[in-house]
């Protein structure tokens, strides 16, 4: 097997140094080559000063095979990566027709006009290859054999949803095509789990886990209250092997596995609902639209998806949704008869064979004896029934409502796939 | 004036190089350290690993006057920092009886029993300096005179709120007692912008910013929409001089200015709404519900905000909302006329003062030559009439939700500001 490939990662920015931004690039970076085989040995953020970013550039191209830089590409003369580069590759600046081209095309769309800044942007390195961005109008840059390593190096734009695309669309995949990860088979299997904390999971699946083979990895990966378990192997096995130790990994974990796949939960949910050919909707109270935001997040969600009440006071809970007076007042918004009712009132005024219902105390203030901060009820109606359950939550607000969010969908994602 | 005072930070962890875990504690870090006066002059992220953790140190005594660790303080075998600053400042570990006491006062209150791994947590390097962490076992770790530099070491637990409470309540009032960041007077001023790109921005304040007195400085934050103006002087200007300095800038910037201080955009929202006693309601479509979102996010926000209807199909528009199949028919669900319909919808079915709505292709299906993606209406209604706008936004379905949200947002304040 071919000796694991080292990353370094800088990004570049005041902002990151002031503490105006949190770095979320290098997570996204470190991630995704960690999928690819290629292991972050470490990540440095510098200023947007010459000498910092000379001397980290230098660093790293001493240590790592791969040198991933984000940052400092704008048009505006705090932004400095490219000039720095030029030093750096001993190169000076020429205009690239093909970015001029695709800066022309990206403003045709825009209601900005380019100016003089905006026309710095298709100035290139005059020795690097050049990757488009598909969204911006700052290109990836890519050199090769830099320093004592030979390593590449790679300047990406800082703005952490056109990094994502250029790694994704066109970082990797040249990687790939420079035969960068090649001569490895990495196979991947992922299995989400719901409702079982680390350690617990960790304790339970652990002898398991020992008795891997040591070209096989397992990574716990906690995200949002499901742990995803991904299972890897390097180079050595075949997809049969990989499938068995899976499937030990699965009867070991049993009703905890929500997912054998590494979907997000409402793509699952969506996928349950198109096969049952069925529409959803939600009645949302204290998580305030956020199940409607998931359900609505993806192209095309309008074939399930009708729409949703928020129903943040009692009077839309009333007036909109048909909760009875009575219960609100004999059992508060924030219980089994107010948010069953809810359900059902979002199934009958929006028209949807499910519906999904959330009402609880969030916090941090509003919490009661009876129902301290954290108390949340949640509702599935489906065309047979209503189904409910009562959860402790902490003491987190924000917390709250996307721990209850995810809670109701999958309690609705397991009812659709028993379907 | 005293010389700024340079720090390193070092994070420490696995998780943080795999991706697992985003490194949120070097921008808290970097805020309270920049209030003090005290700037970071890079940010390091290295693995559980004895030589990376010697090399940072190493390096950073070398460049900084403080040098502030998080990570690696945990009881299990992974956690290895303690051990590496033992190596690093020659020292042993030693019993310490304060930090016990306080371990055993914690499980007193916890289910949690004390074992043998948690005992090790009252170890320390016998020449450090102990800070009591209220909230955890880790100690916080404090050395004086490191390095060539003579740089204060000081090492925190990495769990986020443990470091946050550590910082505020033990490490900047002990920095300040060894007179770390005495003699400085930091005064910043802030302003949002919105609609002007940035690059056109610095344009139009060019002359203005390179006229500053070089003790002062502007920051230019992008973030969401939205451009942050940051003013910042060093120690040298009285409040009147920055004030008479961001006059000047607010008078460049006229109407593109949305606020003087640095608050999200659903605050400065929802303080106007309190001031003018005013209840607000959404209708969404294309938004999906992120308006509903952020108005319900912050505690105390059932004062103004009552629900939304989140309108995905045209069923809900016209059962819920009452908008007339006429309209939706003669011009389409992303119309002025619609989105107008909606906005007054929502006022009178969920019984508001003023309704916000949205209405547009978000992509990247769904196109047509008339009303390509990113085509949006937006409406506010307000006790006097409905205000309407056409946005041209882009071909990302995520950024062109954000921004639609963010438009309507901005559209409503400006109303509210002058009412």
């Amino acid at each position: 097997m071919e000796k694991t490939k080292l990353a370094e990662i800088i990004t570049i920015g005041d902002e990151l140094l002031i503490g105006q931004v949190i770095d979320t690039n290098s997570a996204f970076i470190a991630q995704s080559l960690g999928e690819h085989g290629i292991e972050v040995q470490s990540i440095v953020s510098v200023h947007d000063e010459r000498e910092q970013i000379l001397a980290a550039l230098r660093q790293a191209t001493e240590n790592a095979d791969l040198v991933l830089l984000t940052g400092g590409l704008g048009p505006t003369k705090d932004d400095i990566t490219k000039r720095v580069l030029c030093e750096f590759f001993d190169t000076d600046l020429v205009d690239d027709n093909n970015v001029r081209r695709h800066i022309h095309d990206l403003y045709a769309s825009r209601p900005a006009i380019l100016n003089k800044l905006t026309e710095t942007q298709w100035q290139v390195p005059r020795n690097c290859t050049v990757l488009e961005n598909s969204v911006g109008s700052a290109p990836i840059m890519l050199w090769q054999n830099a320093g004592a390593n030979n390593a590449v190096v790679v300047s990406m734009p800082g703005v952490p949803y056109e990094m994502e695309i250029a790694m994704r669309d066109k970082v990797l995949p040249y990687l790939e095509s420079i035969g960068f990860s090649k001569g490895r088979q990495i196979i991947h299997r992922n299995v989400l789990v719901y409702g079982v904390p680390e350690s617990t999971l960790a304790l339970r699946i652990g002898q398991w886990e020992d008795a891997l083979p040591p070209t096989m990895h397992l990574a716990y990966l906690p995200k949002d209250g499901i742990v995803r378990l991904r299972l890897s192997s390097y180079g050595e096995h075949t997809a049969a092997e990989v499938e068995s130790e899976e499937k030990a990994l699965l009867s070991l974990l049993g009703d905890s596995v929500i997912a054998t796949e590494d979907k997000p939960i409402e793509v699952l949910v969506g996928e349950q609902l198109r096969r049952l050919n069925a529409t959803i909707a939600t009645a949302e109270s204290c998580t305030g639209g956020k199940l409607a935001v998931l359900l609505s997040k993806h192209s095309g969600s309008s074939d399930f998806y009708k729409g949703s009440i928020i129903a943040y006071s009692n009077e839309v809970k009333k007036n909109v949704l048909n909760v009875s007076s009575d219960d609100l007042s004999r059992y508060g918004a924030v219980s089994e008869a107010v948010v069953a009712a809810m359900a059902r009132g979002a199934q009958q005024v929006l028209g949807v064979d499910y519906a999904v219902a959330t009402s609880g105390v969030a916090g941090p203030t509003g919490g009661t004896p009876d129902k301290p901060v954290g108390t949340v009820w949640i509702a599935v109606a489906t065309p047979d029934e209503v189904v409910t359950e009562l959860l402790h939550l902490g003491r987190l607000r924000e917390k709250n409502t996307d721990r209850a969010t995810l809670a109701v969908l999958v309690k609705l994602l397991r009812i659709l796939q028993n379907k």
